[in-house]
This record gives C-alpha cells, sequence and structure tokens, in this order.
C-alpha cells in the first residue's frame, strides 16, 4: 500500500496542514537552493551539458537561473540544468538522516513547471515542494542505508520520485494519475556513487528532476503504470534494496497511514505524531563534503583568534586535529591537485579556515588549491581519528611559532541540526555564492526567493534570477 | 579494464572486421525492429506520450516512425518515441541468453542520430548497430541472470549502454569520450519488471535509447563520468548485480581483450575466436511471451492440417496441451479479458492457431480475445505441465466432435535459433504489422529496410517510414 498511501497523503495535502517552521523550512531550502543554482550556473559541468543538448532544446517557456531571464529553454531541459547547477558546488542542502540532498531534484522540477504553465502562486509552490521532499526522504529512508552503501547515489534515485509528486501535486492530479507518475518516476534509477569526482555526479539530481517531471506530465496524459511500483515484490523497494533485510516493514514503517503502526509514516501529520523531514533538512556553510566542516569550523574560528591577538597564519608552526575516524577515510587526500580534489582533503579545509577565516567556493578555485602559501599551511596540519568524537565533532589545536597555542573544539560544526545556519548566515552565502553571476541585481534576487511565500504567480520569480 | 576494453573495441571495429552473417544478422534486426516501430506507432502507449511530451519537442530534425516523415522532432524525443513504438506490442527481437531485446534502445537512437545529423551510410549505420547490440548483450551477460531474477528490465538496463556506444560510434567519438558515454549511460537504470503489464514497461527501451544518445551527446561535448563505470566497486556491474556471486570475473569473461581469458568476450573477434551476440538474436513470429510459441506453432499447423482434411475449428471437441512447466507459470490465465491478458494465456495461443492459423497483432486486439466464437475454443484446450519438454517445445492433440485426432510435435518453436524465421517470414511479419499504418507504401518500405546497407544516407530511409 505504500505507492497508494504516498499518493493520497500528497493529494490531501493543504497548505493550512502546515505548521509555520515546516513553511518557514521549505522557505529556507529554497532559497539556499536558488542560490546554488545561480551560483552553479557557470561551471563546466552546467555549461557543457547546456551547450551539447541545445539542438534538442524545445519552446523557451522556463528560464535557466543565472541567466536573469535572459535564456528560457523547454521546462524539461531547464529542470536538467537548473539540477545540475544546483548540486556541483556540492554546496546543496542535506538531509543528514539518508544524506539525501532534497530540494534540487524537486525545486529544479517544479520552477519550470511553474513558469512554463504559469498561476502558480508562491503558496502553491512551497506546498507542492514540501510535499516532494518529504515523498523523497520517506522513500529513502525505507532504502536507508543499504541501498547507499551498494553504490546508490541516493539523492537522484530517490529524486526522481520525489520530483514526480511535487509536479503531480502542482499540477493537481488525481490520486490514480499520481501512483502512475510515482511509478514512471521509480523506473527511472539514476545515479551510481562511482561517478563521484566526475561532472556525471551533479547529472544526476539534474536527471532526477527531469525524469519526475516527464514521469508526471506523462501520468496527466494517461499513461499507465504499476499501482504497487514502490512495494511490489519486483518494485522499487526490493529492486533498489535488495541487501536490506526486512525492507516492507521499512516501507510501512516510512510510509504508513496509520498512527498505531508507525510514528514516523507519511501522512500522520494530521494525527499530529507526523514527522516531517524537512524539518531535518540541513543548509552547509562550506562547498564540500560534510565531514569537513567541523574542521572548517574550528580553524576559522582559530582564525578570528589569530586576529583578536594580532597572529598571522604565516607563523602556524603546527596543526594538530582530532577528528572522527569517517574524515580521513573519505577526505584524506594529501596533496589534493585542484579544486575538485580540495573537497576531498581535510588538511586543505583546516587550511583556509586558518588562513581566510571562510571556506566558500572561492577557497575552492584550483589557484586557491595550488596557491603555495596554502600548500604551506596544509603540509602542516596533521589529523588523527579519534573513536571518542561525534561525526560533527573536532579538536583543532594550532602552535604558533612563538610557542602560542590556539585551540578550538567544535561539538557541533555549523550547519549542523544543533547549530543550524540562521537566516544571515543563508543570506551571506547566496550573495556570496550569486555575486559574480547576478552583479547587483545579487540583493533584489535574494529578497524575491525569501519572499517566495508571498509571490503571486511563480513565474514572475524564476524570470527574475 | 571492462569499461576501456568496451570502448577501445567499439571504437576500433571496422565495417571489414565483421563476417557477412553478421551483416546479414543486423539487417534482419534493423528490419524487424523497423516493422515493430511502425506497428506500434499508433499504440496508446505510443500515442499518449507523444501528446504529452509534444510541448517540449526541439528542433524537428528526426523522424517519427510510421509517419512517413511528416512528423519530425528532436532526436532525442524521437529515440525516445520509436522505442517505445518498438516494443509496445511485445513483438521485437529477443537476444535468448540474456532475453534482451536488443535492436530497440540502439536502432531508435541510432536513426534518430543518423537523421539528425545526416550523412551517414547504411554501412555506417549497421558498423554501429552491432557494436552497441553487442555492447549490450556482453554487459548483461556479466550480470545475468542474477540481475533480471532480482526485478531488472534488462533490455533497458543494458540499452542505454548499447545505445551510447553505438551513437559514439557513428559519431566517431574518441576512446575517451567513448568511456565517459559508457558512465553517463550507465549511471541511468531504467526499467523494473514490475512495470510489466502497462504502458512503462515499453517506455523502457524508449528511454534507454533516448538516455544512451544524451550520454553520447554530452560525452562528445566533454561532459566527464568515471573511467571505470562498469567495473569499479560501486559500478555498474556491482551495483546492478549486486546479488552476483562473482561478477569481476564475469565482467572479464564477457568484456575481456583477451583470447586466453575468454572465448567470449567482446573484441576478439579479429582473433577469430569471438562469439557475436547478434548471431544469437531471435525473431518473434507471434507478439507475445516466447513461452507460448511453441503452442501457436503446433496450433497453427494444427489448422493446416484441418483445411487440408476438410475440417473445421468450430467442431473440435477437446485439446490436449503438454507444454514445458514455465508456461503455465507465466502464462497460465484461463479467462483473459483484453488483448493485453491475452498475452498472457497459453490457452488463447492455442485458440488462436486453431482458429485462424496464426497470431499476429490482429489475433490480440480486444474484440478476438472477447470473442464469443474464440472463447468457445479456448475454454476446450487444456494444458499440462511436462518437465520432460524443452523450454521451446510442445505436443498438442486436438479431438474432433467425430472423433477423428490431429496431433503436432513442436520440438523447437518456430523463430527458436534452431528454427529461425525465414527472411520471407520476416517479410509477412513486417507486412502485416505495417500494413494498417502505411498502406499502400508498405512494400516501398519493405524494400527500403531491407536494401539499407546500401543507403547512401539513412536520413532518406528515416524520412520514407
Amino acid at each position: 500500500m505504500a505507492t497508494h498511501h504516498l499518493a493520497s497523503w500528497a493529494c490531501s495535502l493543504k497548505y493550512s496542514d502546515m505548521p509555520q517552521n515546516v513553511i518557514q523550512a521549505a522557505v529556507r531550502s529554497f532559497y539556499n537552493w536558488a542560490g546554488c543554482a545561480i551560483g552553479g550556473s557557470k561551471h563546466p559541468a552546467t555549461t557543457i551539458a547546456h551547450n551539447s543538448l541545445s539542438p534538442f532544446f524545445g519552446p523557451p517557456t522556463a528560464s535557466l537561473l543565472g541567466h536573469q531571464g535572459k535564456t528560457k529553454i523547454d521546462a524539461q531541459h531547464a529542470a536538467l540544468l537548473n539540477g545540475i547547477a544546483s548540486h556541483v558546488h556540492d554546496y546543496d542542502d542535506t538531509h543528514l538522516d539518508t544524506i539525501i540532498h532534497p530540494t534540487g531534484p524537486v525545486a529544479s522540477a517544479l520552477l519550470a513547471v511553474a513558469e512554463w504553465k504559469g498561476g502558480f502562486s508562491g503558496k502553491d509552490f512551497l506546498l507542492a515542494l514540501i510535499v516532494g521532499i518529504e515523498a523523497e526522504c520517506k522513500v529513502g529512508l525505507a532504502v536507508w542505508p543499504e541501498h547507499y552503501d551498494v553504490g546508490w547515489h541516493i539523492t537522484s534515485t530517490t529524486g526522481s520520485i520525489g520530483a514526480a509528486v511535487a509536479v503531480s501535486k502542482l499540477l493537481g492530479l488525481s490520486i490514480s494519475q499520481t501512483t502512475n507518475a510515482i511509478g514512471v518516476a521509480a523506473t527511472q534509477v539514476v545515479g551510481l556513487r562511482e561517478m563521484f569526482g566526475s561532472h556525471t555526479k551533479s547529472f544526476h539530481p539534474g536527471r532526477a528532476a527531469q525524469s519526475g517531471l516527464m514521469a508526471a506530465v506523462l501520468a496527466e496524459g494517461g499513461y499507465t503504470s504499476s499501482e504497487q511500483a514502490l512495494e511490489a515484490k519486483r518494485g522499487w523497494a526490493n529492486v533498489v534494496g535488495v541487501t536490506k533485510p526486512g525492507i516492507a516493514a521499512d516501507l510501512d514503517k516510512w510510509l504508513g497511514m496509520n498512527a498505531e503502526a508507525s510514528e514516523h509514516g507519511v501522512g500522520l501529520f494530521s494525527a499530529g505524531v507526523g514527522r516531517w523531514e524537512i524539518l531535518r533538512n540541513s543548509f552547509k556553510p562550506f562547498p564540500c563534503g560534510i565531514v569537513i566542516h567541523p574542521i572548517i569550523d574550528a580553524s576559522t574560528q582559530i582564525h578570528g583568534d589569530m586576529k583578536t591577538q594580532g597572529l598571522d597564519a604565516q607563523n602556524i608552526k603546527s596543526v594538530h586535529a582530532k577528528v572522527h575516524p569517517l574524515v580521513l577515510e573519505l577526505t584524506g587526500k594529501r596533496k589534493p591537485k585542484d579544486g575538485l580534489e580540495g573537497k576531498f582533503s581535510v588538511f586543505h579545509g583546516a587550511a583556509i579556515g586558518l588562513i581566510y577565516g571562510k571556506g566558500t567556493p572561492s577557497e575552492y578555485e584550483d589557484h586557491v588549491v595550488q596557491d603555495a602559501k596554502v600548500i604551506a599551511i596544509r603540509d602542516k596540519v596533521n589529523a588523527e581519528s579519534d573513536k571518542s568524537l561525534g561525526a560533527d565533532e573536532t579538536i583543532v589545536v594550532a602552535t604558533m611559532s612563538d610557542g602560542k597555542i590556539l585551540e578550538r573544539h567544535v561539538k557541533h560544526a555549523v550547519g549542523s541540526l544543533e547549530v543550524p545556519m540562521d537566516d544571515g548566515m543563508l543570506q551571506r552565502k547566496f550573495v556570496d555564492q550569486c555575486a559574480a553571476v547576478l552583479g547587483d541585481r545579487v540583493q533584489a534576487a535574494s529578497e524575491i526567493c525569501w519572499d517566495i511565500e508571498y509571490a503571486k504567480d511563480v513565474a514572475d520569480v524564476a524570470k527574475l534570477l
């Protein structure tokens, strides 16, 4: 019944069913996504895809973000390209329980459809966005963690389903049509982790957006699929979660409609016991793998301490960090050669925090990673695994050449659920990402995105980005 | 090395490397595919997709088959829609070792690209077609049968890879670009078996064609992916074949370049020991699951016997068939309600063979399945599982009301590798499928397709279909 549950819940949810904090989380998710998509709009992964696929572009009905309304293409390709752009700097949001980056596939599809069709208010848009994000996170929870461990990029494998449910909601499809849309989306399983480190990683959420959009449009037209796409013996969960024992029970748990059976299931919100996954969504202060965030946070704090005390990073003698064991496993690259490799180097993360007091996309440009000054500090950083630390915890000790010691203990890195980025930090991140693309239009774009809830027609928002 | 092997083999193969029987198999595969795609062009699965997606169609550069050049759309959507049409009657070809329907994804992508770009000869086309079909069948063999058993529709999960390799070959991509194309295709794993029985089943080969085409176009533009997309720990084979033990050895076996390591690997043809998978491709005489073919064959032969002896099917008293156990497991539907269900009824298969002496799409139309005359005979058919029979074997005994007994023993059903459809049968199948769509243009279309090898520009062929 999981597929039917999901479809009927999605169809029945009303704006008034959602608490204010859920709506606020959706606004923040959209805002962060828009900044990432604008900021990633000039990356080669985006521009190569744009140029290569331009012979196929259909009627110009949907805007490419970062082009300020000057470039419109068909909605399918807009969903693809905005989805690619939003993920390409590894700077998008993270549902920490599943490490799904939920907004990319859903918002990329939704914004394209909203502009193509026209006439949808900000509230229509946010309702559909929330429905889609809940859908992808709930189905992701049902197959997590084995699904990811095997090698699936869970953002896109669940993202097509989330995008399909969201577009179905926006277009007002029936339960039966939404069920078919889920099926057409579920059968398109995009995303192998082996692609990490190449352009194809960011292709994944883009293609998920496009696949989900297509699924909803086909279902609206009467295209049929299975009514048990998620739970059938040879349906989505059993096939992509084949190594997970007891997956039927997990589907019930996360997609249940019955409060007695589950306290986490979708569709339980009206009973007051449901868990909104969007409230567990987090935002990255730094454009790299989340395991490096604690050390950038601590190093940035030490940068502040040095400034206060009139010290200079050039005078650092050595840096010793204690980190969670995953950090060195995933990001232990000692000598990164370029920006992309820098994202997999905890040592680079420490160096930029200490030198610049920040870790933005600028500090991951190739020339920074290759800068002798940065390399000098990077080589002085030593990291030691400590099993007693949490995944978002670190202790960093910098010893200056005069013997002075600066130490910071970060228990929960900024951007975690415990220490979330506040609205001001999100705005600085937006401006920082988008200024080079939008120029003096950046403040206006920021305001438009913050005010998405009050937009009369979301098409007008898309055009201005 | 599997990915690199496949790419470098594909790039190096020349037309002169291929024996005449391989080229002939490719011509027959193309011919059969074109008939299926034209024959399926008016099916709701095709027309709904066409209508629903038309708002996204780009510049009209590629023809929809069955429209005789009157409908051109962008090449991506042409690949999708022709791919859907070619599979929708379950009448396309079958690589029996993997039950991949290999030509749909590859030819649908290739023909669209050939027409879009223009200037490719029939020989260019056939070379790329063969390269693509070998690619998808070899990677399919590496994950078979566990991959299919888990629930993947192997035609499309391998088809995107085959289409990407084929389009890369046609466009003359380098080994490095072809490797990237394989990666972008491999990361798009489309097709759950749960969708069988709905429109989404035929969406699978169409989407595989489109995904493979897109992969090659992106790779040509410089888009990067993994260089070990197929064999990496979290690459295609390990992820989609996660339940298969020893998959690394199977990749070596089927994608090896070294005759000492394997006698089946791709790229061994020049050493004279390679196995061409296209020579193991078969064609369906009947538009239904292959397990019903023996009983239709035997019943059709009995129809001939009745005719010779002046008997009428109306006077059949009872029919008793011995069949392989899989037949009743997969197609034991006693009372099919419509054409689609009829394809899963061995009893309907016997009835149409006995009454009409054939089993073409006409005999699977709803009104035939619901015809009282057909139902009367169908209800008289009894089938018994017999483990001693082969999967393509049956014994059918019809008892007439006057006590006369007619018996046929089919050891290998027509369409099997042992009793292949000859060229005349393929031509009758083509005409039978396409006459209603093409009218009096059907013979000309048949001739154009047979002569594909000698086409100066394949774009001219596409236009005429």
